[in-house]
């Protein structure tokens, strides 16, 4: 039986009413409940981890390949870096009334700009459980209510995680519906969940391009885009070749499956002969499948020819799709064309053409000699983050709690006209 | 003949192209080209208001309320007011390239977010053409390509506007794809533009609740809502009464064709036999007509009654809605369940109560002891406003050069790897 578009939206009504009491509460509470929800993951491991198993006999039941069924999979050891990672978002910086800017008016007026949290906030999400816990601590501590909708292939294990998180919230004084799975697992239960304008803030689905072009396509509650990277690295004609080396290998084979891994390598043409051979015999050598254009094919008969869909492709693999450009403009108007505006890599030595194309790439994060793996909420220093924005409206780059606020502006006055 | 797909999004295109010029630009390139634009509002007004004469003429032909026809016309007064209000824009700062936060990694990561602009801005709006100026300067000095698309009833006055900044911004250097119009008057030539999500990046829609309504269903391109103002003032029991009369006065009555003039009256219950006599009094003077629930009529004859649909109206009128209420969490309450989120006084001497309802309002703009009409950008010191955000996603409240732009990280490194 599909699920009903009512049964969706009381989830949402109560979320909203918890929001408006969570809103109010000071860090020390939320604090408290955060550490309550790790503490309650440890000791109630064996029921999570069964209802857990229940899902994952019914995925090999499934045929689904073994990668995906160990992503599914938790073990206490994965349940206590869960719960480390609760304890981690209590000691973050609370960042609702934050004052962000303020002064007085020349009427005598005081102004100042506060921090507030968005109020509901829906996360769809796939397979991995870990992110129903980590969704719901940014949450709470951000004073935001979480409705989360994970795949259908998790939901014993979401149901039962967030049994335990509803539990002890609620035992540290919180609203139980601070937190709640979005009913349902069909299709009808999303395309309800985006209809809510006005009960929920904000979407962000966390998953495959073709979940967040869905949601994109059909949600008229505000969407916060994540994740999609197809990263670029780029050895300008004045680069340091030993540099760009470790780095196209660092930013394509340190990590595959992740967002901020490098898809394509451009290479200035003026350096090509000097660069390509060794890279390209240094990508063979760690497992890196090469997708060259005619340039790059020339140099080496293991690479494979490059069609458009490689330029566009987000591998998460051991595949590299590299092509020879003619000038640093051109290699911008390729990330341009085919970048997913995640993050982009320029190598050189020369300050100029670091200027230029930090000035005329168009991404949420430009990296100067660095790996394109460095975009990250933890690496950049700002706790643990919710996903990588790559929109442009209201947060781009990592998303970390203060990206899960709004503001308000409050005036204090005596008594004070406009005239 | 319908606005064709194709046409509308040609124009997105150029206006891409020269977002991507627009945004390397210095300030003083900027700032020139709006000064050469001031000057030629004045050099040319001569065939402005000939284009405005025959909107004029067309709207009076079709019967159009006088009102609205004033609003139309364009005067060598209202030219010299919209080139005042460019020159304007020219003197505030630049908000590109502002760094909003930077930290050097333990790593020695030089890491840097920085204000860019948002790229390719849409306006869609109604009547008033000074809007066409307004918007076009503002999106310039952020360095954003408009996008702007006004009502019918203006087309020549935009159409001549348009041609007329476009050229002073060409010959001061600039790409005068950076102003465009966008193709058609009908709805088709709206649709197409809500649906070029990826060559535009932002939907500002100006103008009526129906209007909002219609582009936050429709638009796969991301929106900020502006301009719905169903203010509240809400008057405690520990209000300085003369105070909340003077400021309900000021509220309501000072200019009500404005979003954040006051729309509804609430009264706690303590105070509204010492209170609602003077005020009703005050506000029939006024020329204002109350929609009041029964223990207001019970005060004055001239009350008429208020349904459901008064509490929900943005009346821009000489209209208020009051209502008695048993306590300030009744109050917020209602304003929660009826406002629109833009702007809520409270009138009290107690520091509790304000602190409360500051807490509890979830609005873009909290007053305490002020007139809800303070909330206006030019009011808070921020210059020129490009409308106020009723979402919370990106911009809540008055929308400021600032808020017409995005960030991307930087980090700049020296071969720095990801282990």
């Amino acid at each position: 039986m599909n699920t009903s578009a009512e049964d969706v939206r009381d989830t949402a009504v109560r979320a909203r009413t918890a929001a408006a009491a969570l809103a109010t509460l000071n860090r020390a509470a939320k604090d408290r409940a955060l550490l309550a929800m790790a503490e309650a993951l440890g000791a109630r491991s064996a029921e999570l981890i069964e209802a857990n198993a229940r899902d994952v006999e019914a995925a090999r039941a499934a045929g689904t390949a073994e990668a995906m069924v160990d992503r599914l999979t938790l073990t206490p050891a994965r349940l206590e870096a869960m719960a480390g990672g609760l304890r981690q978002v209590a000691g973050l910086d609370d960042p609702v009334g934050e004052v962000v800017r303020g002064r007085v008016l020349p009427n005598g007026l005081e102004l100042r700009q506060v921090r507030v949290p968005l109020g509901v906030v829906g996360i769809i999400y796939e397979a991995r459980p870990n992110v129903t816990v980590d969704a719901a601590g940014l949450c709470l501590k951000s004073g935001n209510a979480a409705l989360l909708r994970g795949s259908a292939s998790a939901v014993r294990s979401n149901t039962a995680l967030v049994g335990v998180l509803r539990d002890a919230a609620q035992a540290a004084g919180l609203p139980a519906d601070a937190i709640q799975l979005v009913p349902g697992v069909d299709h009808e239960s999303v395309k309800h969940l985006m209809r809510l304008r006005g009960l929920v803030d904000v979407l962000i689905p966390r998953g495959g391009a073709g979940l967040i072009r869905a949601v994109v396509e059909e949600s008229t509650v505000p969407v916060i885009e994540t994740g999609a990277g197809n990263c670029h690295v780029y050895v300008d004609v004045d680069a340091d070749l030993d540099q760009a080396l470790a780095i196209i290998l660092n930013a394509k084979t340190h990590r595959v499956s992740v967002c901020n891994s490098t898809e394509t390598l451009l290479v200035h043409r003026a350096v090509a002969d000097a660069f390509l051979p060794r890279a390209l015999t240094a990508l063979a050598e760690a497992g890196v499948t090469v997708h060259g254009d005619e340039t790059v094919r020339a140099h080496d008969d293991r690479v494979v020819p490059a069609t458009d869909d490689d330029w566009a492709a987000e591998y998460l693999s051991l595949d590299l799709a590299v092509r020879v450009v003619d000038s640093l403009d051109d290699a911008v108007t390729h990330i341009r064309r085919w970048g997913s505006g995640h993050t982009e890599a320029i190598v050189t030595r020369s300050l100029g053409a670091s200027r230029r194309f930090v000035a005329t790439c168009d991404s949420a994060a430009i990296m100067v000699n660095a790996s394109t793996r460095f975009t990250d909420g933890e690496r950049f220093g700002m706790g643990a983050e919710i996903g990588i924005s790559t929109q442009k409206l209201h947060a781009r780059g990592p998303m970390g709690l203060p990206e899960l606020t709004s503001t308000t502006w409050v005036g204090i006055g005596d008594g004070h006209l406009v005239s």
